[in-house]
């Protein structure tokens, strides 16, 4: 069976014209696809992205775009058997495919819960608070984030074709900002099968998702500055990439994950037999063998106690031995499969040469190894293979990436000697430290932290529910300075800003409310007639807004309190020793009280749309109340996002609490839910 | 009088050795100075940096690194005098050069208060909250900042040689970064004074600031991975820096500001005679002649609705007229300067003459105008100038930044065409909207904001404490897209964050507290003998903790607590009401209890270090509190920063309450303020 892989542009599919490819399996080198070869045609797809996917996107709120996300990862779950198949053809176990697959749809479930939970359901993204630029308040500065209004192109490595395309597809989405995905050719088969169901579906607006497959001639010239590059690959294609003249000069956005000599070390206080000692060997052979060792995570240096690298080096040896089978990925017992194909077995035996001159071969043996299933001719297979480089001061296993089954063992004299060894990558995506020692922990990872984007701590404590050195989670950020790119992926929201333009907004406090919709100190408010708690959310508009007060404080009133909560803190209990403190002149009202009283002087205690108060967030208190003390409180509406799946929402309420001299005795924001009808 | 620019790198003053260039007054053309102009020994200067200014900074917390910001501003504010003279020499009125040396000193100010707000009092950065990563809590992630171990090179442009140098040393400084200054060589002599009295004060730890004087050649090669480059000038050789080998495959961090071909639009709602039309006049004429228009932030196109086109340049010319007199800095009634030389003027002319091509030229003539106290041949003098571009369809008043005083207006037909025009200039640093209406003001910002990093909006109300369209200020991000460069500046602790490396730390608790020195759920916890109240921050560590409870809540608490805040809220007062919301069961207690009661059982009250209560941060109700139900309270030392400048610091706890079946009521932190020694 042959499959053709075809190309999504401009809301329909187009077999390849041109030239094309032979796709192989990688087990048999039977052929499995044909790809396009020839450049395509940018022209069609940016205007169609800009013009039909961008606005399409712009429009809807956060939450929407959150919900689709959902909605598409519930779809493809129910889906996911058909690509296992044909993940197979590429070289992976069924456990390879569950993290490119399986992990793929996990981004899309995690991007679609974040980007409920942390983002408004707005269209305008707020970044931090509101800066007072002037005295009198007149004049205040908003920094906002906008989408960008271009494209989204992802270029992708072979090895994960489902997780790449997902995992840069979920934040530009968030974002609103529609992607055209270039997938590597070797496994283009499998992004194009996953492409398609995603159209099929329906679920994500027309012109969000475009997909070229073929030559990658021109793919950059008609980019703008409006548009984003995110790349995975070698670092030599992104250097490439990155001097094109759309990147130096037309402020193209670019972004790259590229090679990586990621470490592991194992900590200079951990013994063998060791709990850790046995975590660190288990490890290291899982990144030697999983993908065939064909991930940009996997560990390329392992970094051990000089007295320790014969006891390490023995039981990764017994542990291959033991656990790991090579051959093709479907056939019994297989644990390992193929590289993605034979010209990569080649260029990991070409790596593997160079990276000999400088460090032994001590555990496996490219010439000499069992397959199971397969051909060892015609299928891409490769043994896990262990190096000792002796010579630390060789630059080869720092600067070599062999992307297959293959690791270095170096040895190091203590911690910093360590460190310094991970520096010697250059930049990596991740870096894991195997230790139980809180001091050694702190000295190594801080230590190498400013080469590295992520650095994973393995001990006893964490072993059971750790994802390992070489998973990237969408929480958390996945690229690494120097060699490993620049970049960053995922990280949550954090990615999806690489997707937006960050723009200061200056002026009167009125100006600035009108750009972002919401109300800042200084903006008008309507205290009219009916109060904000009588207010749906159909009627609720920022701004709205309630006074309450003047009450006065009384000492008794200080006294019930105290005694009603069983706070006996002696500044509000002891004029003398509240007098003591750098703050007050005597006793003062408990905060706790003030924030109560205003919510006494500002609710409206009928039954009503204002569901629940369910937080509050940043409270100060600015100024000591002392008993005799008059308060008053303003409440404002201050951000309102309704659900997009619920029929109410969220609103938060700006309070100032003042004293009978005017002076701002606290500040917060309540956080209220909010029916959207009412009554329902 | 002249004076040699000298160099100042590893410890050592140094004069130019090889070719030398004379400086030029801009208003007479006399010789003030000379520079070197051969290449600098980047070795000395990079080890210098790396060994001796970068770990000195790293030693020191963040709140120390400000407070030397602060000292040296202070510093600084007393010798401004000796620098406003060498500043005439520039072409500089007096005007000019406040906005560049007092301005320069301002960010140093600000940043050392920003850094003391809002940064801890610690050499970890932590970014985001910790994410939960396995179901039990045993493994979580946390991402950190730490500074990169490079240097920050910052390249400048002629036109602010203090504000330039200092809005970049001060964010690199409190990141713990060593920065070396390239100034641009027609004003390095006034670049060199200030850092000689920088480095004179010995305000700053050696090696954090060195200055070479010299030639560029070769400026990049010896860059690494840990390096930074912050450039600002001319797009082509922004490009052409960001096309060299360190940069494209070294890794270096390479960020620039560079042309922009900046808007003002006049809303279409603005009438002639209004206020907003007569702020929209003089802010472009402010614009067209503060600096002689030598402004990276200056308004090149002037958007008009097409009938107001007339009025606008009527105004401008009148304003002009009336206000502007162009001559010798220093002379009497002189409101603008010189160019910064004869090769900047013809440099102008050029431009001028390839935008002349597209835009009429109706206010001003270059070949004809008055000069106040200087000879016009041999001073760089130029008057403003105001062309008119007809016909919007041509490019250059888009695309042909005349870096002098000259603007081009541009007609609209409506707001879309205003917003497509701005867009035209591919990235700007920063546009202006000058609107009454706010659905104009929204529409305008909105529509623009992608292609800026600034926009201002100007009217009545903000007018008298607007900062202005071409005022960068350090509060706020100062860069563009595209064409101007697609850096990002200031913007308070964003900037610092542009030189540290951003880093996910994974593992269990015990580990990631390990690293950050923060405490994180589920890390051990000491409830040890010592009530964590009764320990100074002499005693007190992160982890330190108690346990409070469980208290009963009884019906009468929350009648009680009811009546003594004077919240009557439905939720707490009427059953069925309650109950028909989608959160509870029946009446609940008031949250504000919850927390109040929770400090009831967690507090100690004698007098004690805790010394107040100033705030709560990120509280939430996470299950509703039904009478009857018994609360526990945990209170735990989260984060400790003692203040570098009193003899008491910030204690963040982590509060969590609990009820009878171990559910989760409430999480917040409690904020404190706790004596450094307890006696005092």
């Amino acid at each position: 069976m042959t499959m053709t892989v075809k190309s999504y542009t401009a809301a329909r599919w187009h077999a390849p014209s041109g030239e094309r490819s032979s796709l192989l399996n990688a087990s048999t080198s039977e052929q499995v696809a044909v790809v396009g070869t020839d450049p395509i045609d940018m022209v069609p797809v940016l205007h169609h992205g800009r013009s039909v996917g961008g606005p399409a996107l712009r429009e809807l709120p956060f939450h929407e775009r959150a919900l689709a996300l959902k909605r598409l990862a519930t779809h493809l779950n129910g889906k996911r058997d058909q690509f296992y198949a044909m993940s197979a053809w590429t070289g992976a176990t069924k456990r390879d495919s569950f993290v490119d697959v399986d992990g793929g749809i996990g981004v899309l479930f995690t991007y679609s819960s974040k980007g409920r939970r942390e983002l408004p359901n707005t269209t305008v993204l707020l970044d931090g608070p509101t800066e007072r630029l002037g005295r009198g308040g007149h004049f205040v500065g908003q920094h906002i984030y906008t989408p960008r209004r271009g494209i989204a192109l992802q270029i992708n490595a072979f090895n994960f074709p489902v997780w790449g395309m997902l995992e840069k597809l979920a934040p530009a989405f968030l974002a609103g900002v529609p992607t055209v995905v270039k997938p590597a050719l070797q496994t283009s088969y499998l992004a194009a099968a996953m492409a398609e169901e995603i159209i099929d579906s329906g679920l994500l607006p027309e012109g969000s998702l475009q997909l070229i497959a073929g030559g990658t001639r021109g793919l950059l010239d008609l980019l703008t500055e409006q548009d984003t590059v995110a790349f995975t690959g070698s670092a030599s294609t992104a250097a490439q990439l990155r001097s094109h003249p759309a990147v130096h000069t037309g402020g193209v956005r670019f972004s790259s994950e590229a090679d990586s000599l990621n470490f592991s070390v194992l900590g200079i206080d951990v013994q063998p037999g060791s709990e850790e000692f046995e975590l660190y060997v288990r490890q290291l052979v899982t990144e030697m063998t999983s993908k065939a060792g064909q991930k940009c995570t996997a560990i390329r240096r392992a970094l051990v106690p000089d007295a320790l690298v014969p006891a390490v080096i023995e039981a990764v040896a017994t542990r291959i031995a033991g656990k790991v089978r090579v051959g093709d990925p479907t056939a019994d017992g297989v644990t390992m499969g193929a590289l993605v194909g034979l010209a990569q077995r080649e260029e990991v035996r070409r790596s593997l040469d160079i990276l000999s001159a400088a460090a032994d071969l001590v555990v496996g043996d490219p010439d000499d190894f069992e397959v199971v299933g397969a051909d060892p001719e015609r299928g891409a297979f490769l043994p896990p293979m262990l190096l000792w480089g002796k010579d630390t001061s060789r630059s080869e296993p720092h600067d070599v990436e062999v992307f297959g089954p293959v690791s270095t063992v170096l040895g190091y004299r203590d911690t910093a000697h360590a460190v310094d060894l991970a520096a010697r990558g250059r930049g990596s995506l991740v870096g894991s430290v195997v230790s139980a020692d809180p001091a050694v922990v702190r000295e190594l990872v801080l230590g190498v932290a400013p080469w590295h984007g992520r650095v994973l701590v393995l001990d006893r404590d964490s072993a059971a529910e750790s994802t390992g050195h070489g998973s990237p989670l969408p929480h958390l950020v996945h690229g690494g300075p120097g060699r490993a790119g620049g970049g960053e992926e995922l990280g949550g929201i954090r990615s999806v800003l690489h997707y937006l333009q960050r723009t200061a907004i200056q002026g009167s406090p009125r100006a600035v409310s009108a750009v972002t919709g919401t109300w800042i100190t200084g903006s008008p408010r309507n205290t009219g007639d009916i109060h904000p708690f009588r207010k749906s959310l159909a009627d609720l508009r920022v701004g709205d807004a309630v006074e309450g007060g003047p009450r006065a404080v009384t000492p008794d009133d200080v006294n019930r309190f105290a005694d009603l909560s069983g706070d006996h803190f002696y500044a509000h209990t002891d004029d003398a020793a509240a007098a003591a403190t750098p703050f007050f002149d005597g006793r003062v009202a408990h905060g706790y009280f003030v924030v109560s009283l205003a919510a006494g002087l500002f609710v409206s205690p009928e039954p009503g749309p204002v569901l629940a108060n369910y937080g509050l967030d940043n409270l100060r208190f600015v100024t000591p109340v002392y008993p005799g003390d008059a308060l008053r409180v303003t409440l404002t509406a201050k951000s309102i996002s309704p659900r997009a799946d619920a029929d109410y929402g969220e609103v938060a309420w700006d309070a100032v609490v003042v004293n009978q001299r005017d002076e701002v005795v606290a500040t917060y924001e309540v956080l209220t839910t909010v029916a959207k009808t009412w009554p329902a």
